[in-house]
């Protein structure tokens, strides 16, 4: 089974990273960018074939090691059996 | 304008900070993770407000700064007006 999860800074997190991203377009030449927030992306492959029990396992995963829930949010997506 | 910029490493270009996450999984007690790649989000604020316009910016900007795409593919996403 294929996931994709997404991870994303919260509302209100400074996100440097952006930052510099947007900078780095503007001396580019892209004007009109007004923000730029950086997240991650985990194509995960699991041999899970239940879709339920593999959306619990993924999002306890995010929980315990690939978010950081402080400072970020997740969303999980099954992309297919 | 919101846009979602997808990048992801091309199939058969190693990724050693997946197989990382993967084993940490692993280690972790997540069984029957078969594999995982990590990519990068960026959501993108533009001032601009057509949407074949955004497109094509949002695209350039993916060939000159945000993706290699000598490694990596990207998929472009505009989510609103």
């Amino acid at each position: 089974m294929k996931a994709r999860i997404y991870v994303t800074l919260k509302n209100g997190v400074l996100d440097p990273q952006g930052a510099a991203v947007k900078h780095a377009l503007g001396t580019l030449g892209f004007q009109g960018v007004e923000g730029v927030r950086q997240g991650k992306l985990l194509d995960i492959e699991l041999a899970a074939t239940d879709r339920a029990a593999a959306e619990a396992e993924l999002a306890a995963m995010c929980d315990k090691l690939l978010a950081n829930t402080v400072i970020e949010d997740y969303r999980v997506e099954v992309l297919s059996e």
